[in-house]
């Protein structure tokens, strides 16, 4: 057996265990780990220089395919430069399997160059962290290293899904000798995972639906999460039962047409705001990006929160949690759904009059109508752009949007049912330091058309996203560029101080320019809607290589109108 | 009393007890942190926006100026981003003071944004982990603030000094109202620390003197270190004592002709190595390059090995250690000298010829000449280019050299005594992450010309570092550019298995030409020896930007010519 045969077989374990997508980053250290990956049949490997970029490659990757991904990386800071995508894979729930070589324990902090303490460095941000050992004369070390593998991609895959952490430390010599050939054990052990099928008592069904009847004011709302077949179930709740479904761009919610909870709620009329009240309220799903939601439901507690949600955490951010229900949000609507049917059935269909649905929908109409209205008569600005491109996004496409103001005006905005638009951001931790390379991940591992919504801050940050020899062409990415951070500008605070511009905004003349010729990207600069609109057929057309549509915008015409926009409901009703 | 009054009283601390440079990184949750260190007249603050680069910048200022530097960030992925340079700061004993906005503790994993596990996330990377309260209603807690400011500024400047982290959860609001001015409390508590002077008792010197005198062969080594008065004691120890000196570029002994160590023990020649074999070894300063060094010593343990440090861990990468002494090096040379010195004017100043020591230096002389020689002769490749590169830098200027080849190379050529360069690398953990920008760091600090010597993996991974505003016209980077990780195809292993291109050199085709342009910085590209002979005359003149000088390698021919040299000196005597 080659000394490091029990290394190359995780690559076995990860090909029958279904872990088949694996960024490798360049590093000696991990060289056997790469060369058994690249050279297993059936892995497909990355090679991504910048670990930062190459984390949020593989999230990307992972978010889509809902499977797990490896990063491998050699030792030292290396590996500390994943920690940004696996905090944003942990909040995300999203399975990675991080494996970072090591030098074995003995010549940590020895003055040997690429060496950190790297055991159990996440910290709280995997679900778990492993060290294997570095010796593999005794037996039971390969059954620990088999057994380590299948745990740690079992976990990866249980619900809450997320990232696991391997720590590997690996004695010289790092690789086989010219021309040997690296085999794997068919034999490798594999361990299956059996889960429960989580299902909730009757005697909680038969008190839930007590207090569902005895509701008046029923609402459902639907936190960041991929689309699933529970859409169809929602749609029967909204179509058959009349029960409003609020959700953010990023619920994926697309079977409805989305109420646009955001701008309602900034009404500030009270009489009205009351009249929105749920007094149940039914949650799943995780963060909601509408602040005028949060602080909505929190001023009006409902009298029963129930919120469906498989992960063991407590998380109560409309500070209103009555029950948690630790199912799957599939399973729960799907039953829910089929004993009220049932009911309705038995009792006769009255179709009774529902006038609080009737209000959050005609709400909707009317505040959709007011703002199509608002900024089809503004002048050239994001929340306009945003809107357009919105509206040009293909049917059956993917929309991969950044973090800080185009995710929020986005929200504003929504996408219609019915396009069958899948919608991800990296709102796990909201940071703007991966959001280009998991766009890129997206990408690489879809047919579909992937458009990335992004400003001048998040692009410039996480450049190195194209900084690799994958690249797909059905990747646009619409660069909205004001100079710099203009989040700073638009929300309350920043703006009245005079160092907004160079300490918050940070102010700047960059454009993308030569960064696309460097990279053999298509490039255009947009500077007005007509051009816009031009430009935007390219999202549904066919090209050799990524295209970069960069949007030059005016940061101070994009405060005006924004600050417009929030006159515009503040006495909705 | 403001609310955030205790907040606003750290850049009052900062700037009584000497912390007068901050990096900030823009976001709102370290608003009232970003606005009072701006606002505060001693305190000079820079607006970074990719917190990897950021953390780098800063710890290139401290490396050079040896004071605490301050970084700044808002919560979330913000934090991890800053950990590379965290890591690299404490392994390289660089003060750091790290401060890290926060939510208040009820609102970890709560679905908010920019929201991740920030107490004691840095792990063992940091010297101290500190979290401030949220509410300042409580004296106590104003006490607790103050005083774990002092502590956190007195631990990052103690020996070893190193990174210090504070967790800082603000609650909103966290603006001053318009023109609310920020008022600094010139009461504040500093707390002094008073160090020890730490020397060793007699008997310590009376038992090492004679051990001392009964060594035939004395050898003193010096790792990793910025220069010091040390040096001109080592001078006299070559010069007065006949000692030999072996250092590497990094140690930073200009007081001496360095010793080619590497070259010389590429000898295979083992009646010649015999001879170089110490008796009495003293050590000191951190990491070292020569891989041949280490493998030596190893291979010819001395039977008394002291090593100097007042750092408390016990690091022995030569496998010897008998003895480890902590005091600073400063003072244990210098008293060893002045006993000596007394010693031979009692004795009587006999001259004693020293064998071991003219070995040493004459073999030095020999590598010398016949490396110029050799790399007069040979054709246009990295090691030539660094040779010149060496030869032509400018006196009195700092020399920035970055980790992977370029330092391995100038560490074989080394620096000619008396041109009092001064020599930083990031050493500490020896990553590919920061050069770039600790130089940027460096340059900003300093009059003196900064040249970055930089491969071209090491330049565009951190490439953010010129995405800024504060770019110093005294900067020069030695680009070359060989289109990947060329080390992979040098060092023995990767360069024998035929994934050696795609997945550890990552072949690649980026020239700095455009991002140059972009940055406003201006560019050379040289191909050729008469070209980069032009160019190097740049490192001496003024200019009014940074200057990229990018020199097309090709890896091949690097890989030959690095061949042929490792013939060269295998049967040296």
């Amino acid at each position: 057996m080659a000394i490091l045969q029990p290394i190359h077989n995780i690559a076995e374990i990860f090909s029958k265990k279904d872990v088949k997508t694996v960024i490798l980053c360049p590093g000696s250290r991990s060289a056997a780990l790469t060369l058994s990956m690249v050279r297993h049949p059936d892995i497909e490997t990355f090679s991504i220089s910048d670990e930062r970029s190459a984390g949020f490659i593989g999230l990307g990757m992972a978010q889509l395919t809902n499977k797990t991904v490896s990063l491998i990386c050699t030792s030292g800071t290396a590996v500390y430069n994943f920690a940004p995508a696996v905090a944003e894979s942990f909040f995300q729930e999203i399975p990675l399997l991080i494996l970072t070589a090591d030098r074995p324990a003995e010549w940590i902090h020895q003055y040997d160059g690429q060496t950190i303490y790297q055991r159990e460095i996440f910290g709280k941000h995997v679900k778990k962290s492993f060290e294997l050992p570095a010796d593999y004369s005794n037996e039971d070390c390969i059954w620990q290293i088999e057994r380590v593998i299948n745990e740690a991609i079992n976990l990866s895959q249980t619900n809450p899904k997320g990232p696991v952490h391997i720590n590997i430390p690996i004695r010289e010599p790092f690789y086989p000798n010219e021309n040997e050939t690296i085999t794997f054990d068919s034999n490798v052990r594999i361990i299956e995972n059996c889960l429960m099928d989580k299902k909730l008592p009757n005697q909680f069904w038969n008190n839930f639906k007590e207090i569902w009847q005895d509701a008046e004011n029923k609402l459902i709302i639907v936190g960041n999460r991929q689309s699933s077949e529970l859409n169809e179930t929602l749609a029967k709740f909204s179509d058959e039962l009349n029960i409003p479904i609020v959700a953010d761009i990023i619920s994926n919610v697309n079977s409805v047409d989305s109420i646009l909870a955001d701008v309602i709620l900034a009404s500030k009329n009270e009489k009205f705001r009351n009249k929105l009240k749920p007094d149940l309220l039914i949650t799943c799903g995780k963060s909601i990006i509408s602040k005028n939601l949060k602080l909505f439901i929190r001023n009006n507690k409902p009298k029963y929160h129930f919120h469906i949600q498989e992960n063991g955490d407590l998380i109560d951010p409309f500070q209103t949690l009555t029950h948690k229900v630790e199912v799957s949000p599939e399973y729960f609507f799907k039953q829910l759904f089929e004993d009220l049917d049932f009911l309705k059935f038995k009792e006769g269909d009255e179709d009774d009059e529902n006038i609080y649905f009737e209000l959050w929908n005609q709400s909707n109409l009317k505040v959709k109508h007011i703002l199509h209205e608002f900024l089809s008569n503004s002048n050239f600005c994001e929340f306009k752009v945003v809107r357009n491109v919105l509206d040009k996004l293909p049917e059956n496409s993917i929309f991969h949007v950044a973090n800080s103001m185009v995710v929020r005006y986005s929200n504003l905005i929504g996408l219609g049912k019915g396009k069958n638009i899948e919608v991800f951001a990296n709102r796990g931790t909201s940071g703007i330091d991966g959001s280009l390379s998991s766009a890129v991940g997206c990408a690489i591992k879809t047919d579909k058309a992937v458009t990335c919504l992004i400003g001048d801050m998040s692009f410039f940050y996480d450049r190195n996203a194209f900084w690799n020899t994958y690249l797909p062409d059905n990747l646009r990415v619409i660069l909205l560029n004001n100079n710099g951070g203009n989040i700073f500008r638009i929300i309350d605070g920043p703006n009245k101080q005079p160092e907004v511009g160079e300490y918050f905004e940070t102010k700047q003349n960059h454009s993308a320019e030569f960064f696309c010729q460097e990279n053999n990207v298509k490039y255009l600069k947009v500077k007005d809607e007509v051009n816009l609109e031009l430009s935007l057929n390219l999202l549904q057309e066919k090209s050799t290589r990524p295209i970069v549509i960069e949007i030059e915008l005016d940061g101070l015409q994009n405060v005006e109108i924004f600050n417009e926009y929030k006159k515009l409901f503040a006495n909705f009703s």
